[in-house]
C-alpha cells in the first residue's frame, strides 16, 4: 500500500509518507525517521495489525521497498496502480525479481462500508458541524468579506471540536457563487446576495462536509427559483436512498428535478461523493457512466455507506446555489447526519 | 503535465484537478466543469500561456486526454513519471498510438530558480511570517494546550495576510518535542518545557516556513545545550551558503556541528528543502546520496534558489529543538527572508 489513507485505515498511522506491505501472516511498515516515534506508540495499540515489523527508511522509499521485497523473498507483490507513480513502479521493476501485480481499489472497497466505530465518529462529527453552522449563522454576513467569513468558519470548526478542516473553505457570494469551486475573495457580502458556504471538518481522521446557501437581504425571483429548484432536487435525491438501488439513481433523481426547472446545463458536477478518511471517496454518486471506461463503477447502495447529497446550480451573471448534507445508508433508507435547516431564510 | 503545482506554475490555474498539454506552438488545458469559469478568467491574463485551447472534461481525465492526443495526431508525448499514476499510464498506453516518453523534473527544474515576481512574493511573505511570530510570542505559552496555540498561530497567519496555511501547524511541547513531526495534542505547556513552533503560510500561491523553539520557564542545562547546538549548527550551515557550492555541503556543515556535540544520531532529517509553490520542492538540502539511486540529485546552488535551513535534534525522554529560517541565494551569499530572533529567550 502506497496510498496514505489506506495505510491510516489499516494501521492508524497518520503520516505524510509511508509504505505498508501485508502478507496473510505478517507485514512491514516502512516509514522514515520522522515517524519512528509515532509508530512506536501505535505498536500493540488497538487497531494496529499484529506481526508488523517496522522498517526505517534512511533514504528513498523506492530503495527501501525494493530491498524489503528482495530480502523477504516474495515472488509476487501487488501494488496500488492508482496510487503508485509510474516512476516508483519503473524503479521497482528494475530492482526486484518478484512479479508485480497491479491492483485497484482493494482497500478502498473495504473502506466503503463503515463499521460501528466509524459510524459513531460520523454521528458525532455531523452534530458538531451542524453546531458550527448555527454559530456561523448567528454572526450574520452582510458587509463582511468572503475571506473574513471563511476564517470565522474555520475558527468555529476548531471551536466545536474538529481537528482540522477537511478542505479549503468555500465562501462564494453574489456572482462569485456561480463558480462551483470558488476561492474566498475580498469581495464584501451585500444586500441581494446568494452566499454559498461550503466547509468541512476532520474529526479523528474522518471528514464531514456541509453546504448551505444563505440569502442576504432581498433576492430576485430568479435567485429564489434557483434555490427552490436545488432544495427540491436534494429532497428527490434523498427520497431515493435505500439499500439495493444504484448510486447513479440518486444522482438521476436530482438531475431530473433540475431538468424540469430548465436547469440541466447549470448542474455540472455529481450529486454526491462518499465520505470517510478522504473527503472524496467511494461511492461516487453521479451520472451512470459508459461501461468499459476507466472509472465506470456504479455502486449498489448498502447499509453503512456514507456520502454527500449536494445538487447545485451555477448561472453566470446571476449566481449559484448548492445545498449539501451527509447521509448514512441504513437498512430501511438513510439517516441524516447533518440535520440543519436548508430553506431560504433571509439573513443579514 | 499532470502535477498540479507545475500546472499552476505554467498557467496560474489553481485547481484540484487538471491536465496541461504543451507543444512548442500551442497547447490544451483539460479541466472539468468546476474550473471552467476560473479558466475563462485566466485566458488572456498575464501569465497565461498563449494559444491554449481549453477542453472541458465531462467524465474521466484518462478518457479526455486520450481523445485529445488521438485527435491532435501527435506521435510522441512526454508524461511526468513522478506525477502520473501507474493506472493513468496503463490507460493511455491502451488507448493511444502515440509513443509515451517518461520525463522527470522538467518543470520542477525550471521552478528552482525564482524570478523577480516570485522573489518579491517571498520577501513579502517572509516579513509577514516574522510579524505573525511576534504576535504569537506576545501571547505567552504557559498553561495553554498545544492545540490552542496551534489555532492561535493559524489565526495570526490569516491576520498578517496569508491566504492559508502551508501545512499542518506543529506545536510540540515537553517530551512531545522529541517527535520531529508531532501533531498538536491537548497537553498544556508547563514550566521547564521546550516548545517547538513550526508553521507555514501560503502567500499568493507560494509557501514560507518558519520554526522557533521557545523555552518556557526554567530549563535544564541539557535542554539549553540542545538549543545551543542547534543554533550553532544553523549558523554554520548559513555561513556556507554561496553560489557554486553543493546543497549537500550546507547539510554537512550543520551535521558536523551536531556531531561534535555528540548529537549526530539525534538529527535524522535533512537540513532543508526548497520552497515555492510546494512547501517541499527542489533543492533538497540533505546528505550526499549514493550515485545511481532514484533521488541522488545534489544541486549546485545558484542565485534565485529559495530554501529552508532547519537543523534539529530530537532526544526521546528529554525533548527536541528545531530552528528554521528561509533564505534566498544571492550573487554573493544569501539573503535571510525570515529575520527574527532565534536565541533561547525564556518566556511565559
Amino acid at each position: 500500500m502506497t496510498h496514505l489513507p489506506n495505510i491510516f485505515y489499516l494501521s492508524n498511522l497518520h503520516s505524510s509518507s509511508g509504505v505498508l506491505v501485508l502478507t496473510p501472516k505478517n507485514g512491514r511498515l516502512l516509514v522514515d525517521f520522522r515517524y519512528q516515534e509515532a509508530v512506536a506508540n501505535l505498536i500493540g495499540a488497538k487497531g494496529f495489525p499484529p506481526d508488523i515489523q517496522v522498517v526505517e527508511v534512511p533514504g528513498s522509499y523506492e530503495e527501501s521497498l525494493s530491498s524489503v521485497i528482495s530480502h523477504a523473498g516474495w515472488s509476487r507483490v501487488g501494488v496500488e496502480a492508482e496510487h503508485m507513480s509510474l516512476r516508483f513502479w519503473q524503479w521497482l521493476r528494475k530492482s526486484i525479481t518478484a512479479e508485480i501485480v497491479e491492483t485497484e481499489g482493494l482497500v478502498e472497497n473495504l473502506r466503503i462500508l463503515k463499521d460501528a466505530h466509524e459510524i459513531a465518529l460520523f454521528r458525532e462529527a455531523g452534530e458538531r458541524i451542524v453546531s458550527a453552522l448555527a454559530l456561523i449563522r448567528q454572526q450574520g454576513f452582510s458587509s463582511r468579506s468572503e475571506v473574513e467569513i471563511s476564517h470565522e468558519i474555520e475558527r468555529r470548526l476548531f471551536e466545536v471540536g474538529f481537528d482540522g478542516t477537511a478542505f479549503s473553505t468555500i465562501v462564494a457570494s453574489g456572482l462569485n457563487s456561480a463558480l462551483p469551486h470558488a476561492q474566498p475573495t475580498s469581495r464584501k457580502v451585500t444586500d441581494g446576495d446568494l452566499v454559498v458556504l461550503d466547509f468541512g471538518g476532520n474529526y479523528h481522521g474522518y471528514s464531514v462536509d456541509l453546504t448551505r446557501t444563505v440569502a442576504v437581504g432581498r433576492l430576485s425571483s430568479e435567485q429564489k427559483r434557483l434555490h427552490e429548484a436545488v432544495c427540491l432536487a436534494q429532497e428527490a435525491a434523498l427520497k431515493t436512498i435505500h439499500p439495493g438501488i444504484l448510486a447513479s439513481s440518486v444522482d438521476k433523481a436530482a438531475r431530473d428535478v433540475l431538468r424540469d426547472f430548465g436547469l440541466a446545463d447549470a448542474f455540472g458536477h455529481s450529486t454526491g461523493h462518499g465520505l470517510g478518511i478522504e473527503v472524496h471517496e467511494l461511492p461516487r454518486v453521479g451520472r451512470k457512466r459508459i461501461q468499459g471506461g476507466p472509472t465506470e463503477g456504479d455502486i449498489t447502495l448498502e447499509p453503512g455507506m456514507v456520502f454527500t447529497v449536494e445538487p447545485g446550480v451555477y448561472v453566470p451573471g446571476i449566481g449559484g446555489v448548492r445545498v449539501e448534507d451527509d447521509v448514512l445508508v441504513t437498512h430501511d433508507g438513510f439517516e441524516m447526519l447533518t440535520e440543519a435547516p436548508r430553506g431560504l431564510s433571509v439573513t443579514k
